[in-house]
């Protein structure tokens, strides 16, 4: 890596379905100077999430869509080399959006700083960043877990999974994971301790996740759609809550899947089971206590979390498009250079 | 009618699909006599619903279905005829839900009391009844219409739509009904003053619900399903609400409808525009100010209904098979027995 070249990779083409390593464009540029009232941070972790696939469409949103020829963006873990935002110094470790290239300014209020004294920094893009905010705030104002009940989760061993049914734990909620391999699921019900974790490719998936929810299920925090969704729908007890927080099984489809048209399944359980099926986004609700219970319980090894980083900006399209395949295991980070507190 | 013979209708088969007459047989019986703390009332008005489509199923619902043999549940209004339950005395009129017959026995807190000079004994059934308090309970816990915000509602000029689009524009919306034919589309924009009501059956029906929502939709009242439901999707707005009351489009139907599959199409976009999708039925709220405040809109001329009233309790089962395909205007009554009050 050069002090001098700024590496970025930028979106060459709005990708038709899965996106292919040419819909990106790597490319180099000179390292920007800083102006007034900015900052230069050199990017450490670059963090790779599901929404990047909706930022790549230009179908309506709840984000622009990034530009053709625009850096992908997304949130990054850096240090700040040169400055000239007040409270922000050379050396520094912050967190914003720099996006998918070597360097990125800042301007007040598009980054904060992170403590390596408190976490590992690259939890600031999981555990205690977005994934996990999205699951503290989603479940405090959506899901509403309450003791006893029966929560389950799909894409369970990533980062929004994994914090929404530890916290479900914490909360005393019976929490039944669903992931796409064993060894995902021996990691989510024996590392991450859930009740119970169930591969949807099993042939008997629909049986076990009836045998796994006795009770039946009172949250589904929905991560993915699609046949886990269809699976879980008979499942739901009264009044159940379903946070629509992502739904990646569907993110690069061009196309519906076949009939019977299944809409009127969903509105007619709605109805009969009085269910709240609500989409929401992070940026919806205020944090609240979020970094201060998560932190807490961070320490108290209540929550524990899993990455799975890749070396080098240029493998982040590789990285990115496995991860609509469900390829990774745990938060998805590219490392863009190396970590100063590791 | 004898004052003797109890006539009453059964329940005499499962309907598959639309209902037909030999679902349901007029039975006699001796009028019952009212045992220790029960009361007898005769029965003058019976309420026809499109939810005992459901009750006439097996499927699992929100209430036990009549079984075969048993007379068909209903709501009614009637007249004590001999009492021994404390606080109703002969010639009191009551509403309950006495069902299909005409007599009915009742026990403490199955009844309760109307006031002939408050209103018409009749509204005890529709917009001052079970009607009315969905809409109010349904847009106060769910809809949650804010001045200045679009609503549209199907079923448009039956109880529960008239009230829901009422409540709204007195809340200070903008309200755009749906229904099934231009008379029932004139009474809505016409006697009920909302600010437009279109024929779902026009083949333009798409565009006219756009040009008449300009500002997209805030609140979509769910009482109906199938094409309204599509056609109103595109439109919703950030964070839009869809109270969802009724499908009366697919309570007949014995198959799902020819793909593809639109559950992605209602998914995605609950997630990009975090819409809340939510069923109930009116037991799930208390009445709050139910009463008080429909009653003073009623009295102020502000809140308007329209009965349907057919002649004869053997005239019921035509009358509810109609009411699924939309033949009624207005509440749907059956008078069973002359009003003493009219």
């Amino acid at each position: 890596m050069s002090e001098t070249i700024n590496r970025r990779i930028v979106l060459a083409a709005r990708p038709q379905g899965k996106p292919r390593p040419e819909d990106f464009r790597l490319e180099e540029a000179p390292v920007p100077e800083p102006g007034a009232g900015e900052m230069l941070c050199r990017t450490i972790y670059l963090s790779l999430d599901p929404y990047m696939r909706g930022r790549m469409s230009e179908a309506p949103s709840y984000a622009r869509p990034v530009g053709l020829g625009e850096v992908m963006t997304g949130g990054t873990v850096g240090q700040v080399v040169r400055s000239d935002l007040d409270g922000f110094a050379p050396g520094d470790l912050v967190v914003g959006a720099g996006g998918w290239q070597d360097y990125a300014l800042f301007r007040q209020g598009e980054a904060r700083k992170v403590d390596p004294g408190q976490a590992p920094v690259s939890t600031a893009l999981g555990v205690l960043g977005m994934p996990g905010q999205t699951a503290y705030v989603g479940l405090r104002e959506i899901g509403k877990p309450e003791p006893g009940e029966t929560l389950v989760v799909a894409a369970t061993s990533g980062p929004v999974g994994s914090a929404v049914g530890q916290i479900a734990r914490i909360r005393g909620c019976r929490v039944v994971g669903v992931a796409g391999s064993q060894a995902k699921c021996d990691f989510v019900a024996g590392e991450l301790g859930f009740d119970a974790c169930l591969d949807h490719h099993a042939a008997d998936f629909a049986e076990r996740l009836r045998a796994a929810c006795p009770d039946g299920i009172d949250v589904y925090w929905e991560n993915v759609g699609g046949r886990v969704f269809e699976t879980v729908l008979p499942l739901l007890n009264d009044f159940a809550r379903v946070p629509v927080c992502g739904l990646i099984a569907w993110y690069n489809a061009t196309e519906l899947p076949p009939g019977p048209d299944r809409t009127p399944l969903l509105l007619r359980r709605a109805l009969v089971r009085r269910l709240t099926i609500r989409g929401f986004i992070v940026s919806d609700f205020a944090p609240g206590d979020f970094l201060t219970d998560m932190g807490q319980w961070l320490r108290d090894g209540r929550l524990r979390y899993r990455e799975d980083v890749r070396e080098g900006l240029e493998n982040a399209p590789a990285a990115f498009i496995g991860l609509l395949g469900g390829e990774n295991f745990g938060k998805l980070l590219v490392r863009v250079a190396p970590d100063p507190t590791r």
